[in-house]
């Protein structure tokens, strides 16, 4: 199961997560053009919209069902939209939740547009609540993933990446964007503190996914990282004790690499610190209010599949 | 000489566009790492900073060297920036201001990165100043950008264009920002439409270089427009004219297109629209004060060389 189907149960949520739908549709649409109908294709392949979730669920409970929630959430999910955009026309990749990516349909200029446009869609969006301090929170969010994804280019195919590096960048490339997320429905800092935390654990599950990962429940190709260079936590851990890893996160040939990743011992390695942020993340919701699905959610963003 | 050396006599210019080069370096400086760097060097490369001239000069007298007209010009110089660093990495250009650009120096990942973190600086910093009406103006205008860009890659090759859509397209690609710039200083409604008029005839203005310009004065190649297929007013004219020019815009090899495209006329008719955009631009100055510069330009934008 991936993260999202542990906290469905929560009443309040379904609602939220159809009115986001229809929101985001709305906020597509207001610009006509092109564009519109190009990220309205990709609006209908769905997503988790988890970062919308968490900005319902690190609302106080009181708030949810208004109106801040919702546009709050709808500019997370629109951040988040554009940074998958730019990454597959980065990436090449061709498929993303079984349907042609926008710059393999309308080619790199259009995704590029696509990208920038979803941008400041959520600034456009977000900018519709008088709440300056929300305005600040995303671009400080959307600064730290562009910084997270200039540092995972600088840290391609060093294998001596140290862990507090890994974690700088899962930090910026996914926390931080957690944490606004946890903050702008309304959550105080502390709630921000658990987003960081959570993105972090998120992150780390994420990347031994990417090494233990079957297609069928993941959805995406095994091996992506180590391909890539791109040295994860659980890539550097085994690179430590094998130097047949490490040369091929350095970028060498290595047929079976990915199986001595885990015959390592790195993907548990990895799945302790995950478990020791998602932890720390739960600290965080002691005394909170309506935190349940929150709580739920530290658990099931480690232990899943996809 | 260029749009910007006919306003230069203006007293507080000068010292405005040196506060607001130490300010640009401050901001970049602001979150420390790789992408701080990376835009650095560009900024180093210098520019002509057209666009935060506009806001200290369409700002009222007595606001111009104030902080908000200082921030106000960052933005909009940052979200300029942004769009040049992405499109270099999309049309592969090599060079920029004669410095290598950010993805030939550090790779597509890097410039893709820089360009957002950029976008996003320029949000941060605005959002400096008390003013939802700017983040709201701004991120129209970038939304703006996106689409007419957008435009430009649906019309590429179609040299049945409209004279319509492609004054929709300059006034999306150019015209919003100008509008932007004019009007985030302190600018009141009619000094953005007289900016909206001017980027249009800025654009008209590029345009004809393209077809016409010397790459010593302009730094840019010919015919650049004409080889991607980009229908732009000249090309637009000459077609309906040269059946030649129509089959090159539309992707055929035709040796002496440029030269037909001169020699249908469609420059000179080119630089008329131009001129009656910016005389159109000039008819919103009526009344307004300290507005000599803003006068000199509109007609510097048409009648330069680069």
């Amino acid at each position: 199961m991936n993260a999202l189907t542990a906290i469905r149960s929560d009443p309040g949520l379904e609602d939220y997560l159809a009115r986001l739908e229809a929101r985001l549709e709305t906020a597509v649409a207001s610009h006509p053009g092109v564009l519109a109908d190009v990220v309205k294709e990709s609006l209908k392949a769905g997503g988790k919209r988890l970062r919308p979730a968490l900005t319902y669920l690190s609302a106080p409970p009181s708030q949810r069902s208004g109106d801040t929630c919702l546009i709050a959430g709808v500019a997370v999910e629109l951040i988040h939209m554009a940074t998958l955009v730019h990454d597959d026309m980065l990436d090449g990749a061709d498929l993303r939740r079984g349907q042609p990516t926008i710059w393999v349909s309308h080619g790199r200029e259009t995704a590029k547009a696509a990208g920038d446009y979803l941008f400041a869609l959520a600034f456009a969006e977000l900018g519709r609540l008088d709440d300056l301090e929300a305005i600040r929170a995303l671009s400080g969010a959307t600064l730290s993933l562009a910084r997270g994804e200039a540092l995972q280019r600088r840290q391609a195919f060093r294998a001596d990446t140290s862990v507090e590096d890994y974690m700088l960048r899962a930090s910026l490339k996914t926390g931080k964007l957690f944490e606004a997320s946890c903050r702008l429905g309304g959550g105080d800092v502390r709630m921000g503190e658990f987003g960081l935390d959570l993105g972090v654990a998120f992150q780390i599950a994420d990347d031994i996914l990417d090494c233990s990962g079957d297609f069928d429940t993941t959805g995406k190709a095994a091996g992506v990282d180590l391909r890539d260079g791109t040295p994860t936590l659980p890539l550097i851990l085994a690179s430590r004790t094998d130097q047949e890893v490490a040369r091929a996160l350095s970028g060498e040939h290595v047929p079976d690499a990915l199986e001595r990743v885990v015959a390592s011992g790195a993907l548990e390695k990895s799945r302790e610190v995950a478990w020791s942020s998602a932890a720390s993340a739960r600290e965080k919701l002691a005394g909170a209010a309506g935190v349940d699905a929150l709580y739920a959610l530290t658990y099931a963003v480690v232990d899943r599949e996809g």
